[in-house]
């Protein structure tokens, strides 16, 4: 029979409190599938509450999945009564995700999986020359927060609501005024906001794929593109790059035999090797892809970090017929966290894109975006970027005095950079190389990112790149230091 | 000769004021492309500044794409000279789009378009009942904003870098424990925070998204999931919605025929038709899918109002075999802008589905999550709950009175909510009917949205959407006299 305790000073009601004992002996099992229950009569009885209170009970427990309930019968417990439990319980499910999943989305997880952190060894006591991470050191969090106050203030309401899938009138109003700095003039009409230039990478791609499309890459190239093409389902045709930028000859040539739709380029301080066109590789590479037709997806993620003054305008600035797409983000130089970025194409470009964006997540929200724009139009970004260039002229050049100073010649070479945030090395063939270069220098105490990353197949040759983008002076010499060590430990090891 | 007026007071440098005097003279093709400039003795001699001061000059116009520099040779004006104009200047551009473009991005496109607000007319005289944005009134403004500053205050600095891709944790944590109220017992583990559950849906179609792969849907459904199954190249195979929710006779046969890899369903307030389904038809549906081993995402959009008291609970509740990805998100009940939705699936699921969100575009922003954490954790969401349920108990009764008293079944037919916004109405033949059913409501004061949206292809009957999920009970009654006065005017037409 089933004893309940009933206690008529409890706050909670006492349908409630018989509706949960029941469901609780009937997930501890006590009460088994299949077991009937007193009618409501009797249990009303049995408790001395009216049956009505019961009957409600009856009817929660029934609406919860626990209960069958039949005219005219005992109410039973339900077959399928076991609530399922955490991911902790020991349960792996139904399906095998793996095959339930795409093949791209699992390539995907490799990639991702490839670009999980060290978390094993003390993070602390390593310096990390890893990552494009910013070093939070030098955000104007102050500023920045002083005018997310203020936004919130002026038009909370007005911001809180769905916003406009093309991004915050506003900013796209400031960005397309500031690319005029970078020789682009565009109309507000013709910038996209996006969530970091990622995002707007991703949903160029989208765009343009179509089966059997192809897009030409930089060899090595920034490798986040190559898990979205592969998601995209756009076949990858790799571009050399050599000393001064993409190998022409071999893009006229894959221009010719494979007809790629997209080709994408990062003209300026090119993640990884740090190289930067110059202004005939620039018009000729436009002229290329114009006589083809293709589009040209311009990454200008570090357009602001030329702080040795010597500029080189965008392709997108000499882009009078209009093929060339222009990311841009915020994340390179100051808060990556706040995720936005943009898009700035052709006008008939941007309503496409704006419209899968309008699909894809609706929109970005509109807190921060009125936030960056007022820390923009108050002068905070300008000054930031001054600030910026200062700080980096001399972290780069205590970077490359380091190198030269401590990594001999024998053991890797490197052009030292116009700017941006990268120094690439290739390293010179050793008897004995270390199965994981990373962990190699990860045991010297400091991280670096191994080419590898950013080849599609194994390159002839090892690479690291170094990043200093989150290292103040100080810690770039020790890292440096730490790198020329590991290398010297290599290069001491000689044949067995 | 090229006289250049040089302001030795002015703020500006020497050799910008030149830099700037013989690019203007570019632009305004004073200086043709091909012309010679003077060599920079010539220019120092003739403005009588330093050589060096000329030469700083040319060789920015060399870096701006103005000149070329041959040594030996006097400068010219180069022959790419033309910077492009805005999409202003009637250049119309080289690339014809929507070939460029893949044909389903121009359906997107399309989509797009048809959703588009009707801008043409006086919207404040409209009263608005098309779509299912909220009512900006209710938003706790305040309290959010006082969240969003202190989180920035408290934790500014670590809130401005990468996020964690499946989200702030703390978050996750809320989110997973929130879930248990509706009988999802999952882990923080198994959540994954994402740009409003519109981005959840489609990094679940992208994942699954593989040639000849299909997907079953609603029909009616969301009309905003059809461009994301076009363009990730998933068929779509049509299910009828019932009064009581999906055939599942229907959906068995389809499952036989053409094996779908996923079932997007609405369970609770079907958008469109407000159709809940009951417990018996959840567990069919889940065994149906069990058996064959087909995935199930089950949108909660509106999980939060079931104001009526009458819970049933989610599918993801029953799933003990972890075939269920749910999705929610808080832009139903408050502050769409925020752009926080959710996604709570077995863990594995959710790892790779952290991963293309890491690729698609690393996370969402922090602030807000944590924001939106502190909001919660502090219970005004809970209370702003609460608050939606006695006004949207009051303003669905409102509606419905006021269409039983104004609408003849004559007319149109529809079922009474037992939550949510939405009103589902048959309408009833006419014999002239409208061109443009939105347009002949709005010509009465009144927008609805037409059932067509809903429909992959045309149905049989005619069927409006009323949404009163930004209405207040004035709006309301008001907007339900026009909606009624609209049909009596096409019901008084009769036959020509």
């Amino acid at each position: 029979m089933l004893l309940i305790k009933i206690d008529q000073n409890s706050r909670q009601p006492i349908y409630r409190q018989i509706l949960e004992e029941i469901r609780g002996r009937i997930e501890r099992r006590s009460i088994q599938p299949g077991d009937r229950l007193p009618s409501t009569r009797q249990l009303a009885d049995l408790l001395g509450v009216h049956r009505s209170t019961v009957a409600l009970a009856y009817q929660e427990l029934w609406a919860l999945g626990f209960i069958d309930l039949r005219p005219g019968a005992r109410p039973r417990a339900r077959s399928r009564m076991r609530l399922p439990g955490t991911g902790d319980d020991g349960n792996e499910g139904l399906l095998h995700w793996p095959t339930a999943a795409s093949k791209a989305s699992t390539a995907v997880m490799r990639a991702y999986e490839r670009i999980q952190p060290i978390t094993s060894r003390d993070k602390k006591a390593i310096i990390g020359f890893k990552t494009l991470d910013m070093d939070h050191r030098l955000f104007p969090v102050e500023h920045f927060r002083s005018c997310v106050s203020r936004v919130t203030k002026k038009k909370g309401l007005s911001l809180l609501g769905y916003g406009d899938h093309a991004g915050f009138p506003p900013l796209r109003e400031y960005i397309a005024h500031r690319l005029q700095t970078h020789g682009i003039s565009v109309t507000p009409g013709e910038i996209l906001i996006t969530n970091g230039s990622q995002q707007g990478i991703d949903m160029v791609l989208r765009m343009l794929a179509a089966p059997g499309r192809a897009v030409a890459i930089e060899s090595p190239t920034y490798g986040h593109i190559l898990p979205l093409l592969h998601l995209a389902g756009l076949k990858p045709l790799e571009i050399p790059v050599r000393h001064d930028g993409m190998d022409l000859t071999a893009l006229s040539r894959r221009m010719r035999d494979r007809h790629p739709v997209l080709v994408y380029t990062m003209p300026t301080f090119q993640n990884p090797t740090g190289v930067t066109t110059n202004q005939p590789h620039r018009e000729r590479l436009l002229s290329i892809c114009e006589q083809h037709r293709a589009v040209i997806l311009e990454d200008g993620f570090d357009e602001e970090m030329k702080y040795y003054g010597k500029v080189v305008l965008p392709i997108k600035s000499m882009d009078t017929r209009r093929i060339v797409i222009y990311c841009g983000t915020f994340s390179k130089v100051l808060f990556p966290g706040v995720r936005i970025g943009w898009i700035a194409a052709q006008k008939e470009c941007i309503e496409r894109l704006a419209a899968i964006r309008c699909f894809v997540d609706l929109s970005s929200n509109m807190i921060l975006q009125a936030a960056m724009h007022e820390f923009c139009s108050d002068g905070y970004y300008d000054r930031h970027i001054s600030k910026m260039h200062r700080v980096f002229r001399r972290r780069m050049e205590a970077a490359t005095r380091a190198l030269r100073e401590r990594v001999s010649p024998e053991w890797a070479e490197w052009a030292d950079p116009t700017g941006g945030y990268l120094i690439w090395l290739k390293l010179k063939p050793v008897s004995k190389p270390p199965s994981d270069w990373e962990s190699w220098f990860a045991a010297h105490g400091v991280e670096v990112a191994h080419g590898r990353r950013f080849f599609l197949s194994d390159p002839p040759d090892a690479y690291v790149r170094l990043s200093i983008s989150a290292r103040d002076e100080e810690e770039i010499i020790e890292g440096v230091n730490r790198f020329a060590g590991a290398l010297r430990g290599l290069h001491a090891r000689g044949p067995e």
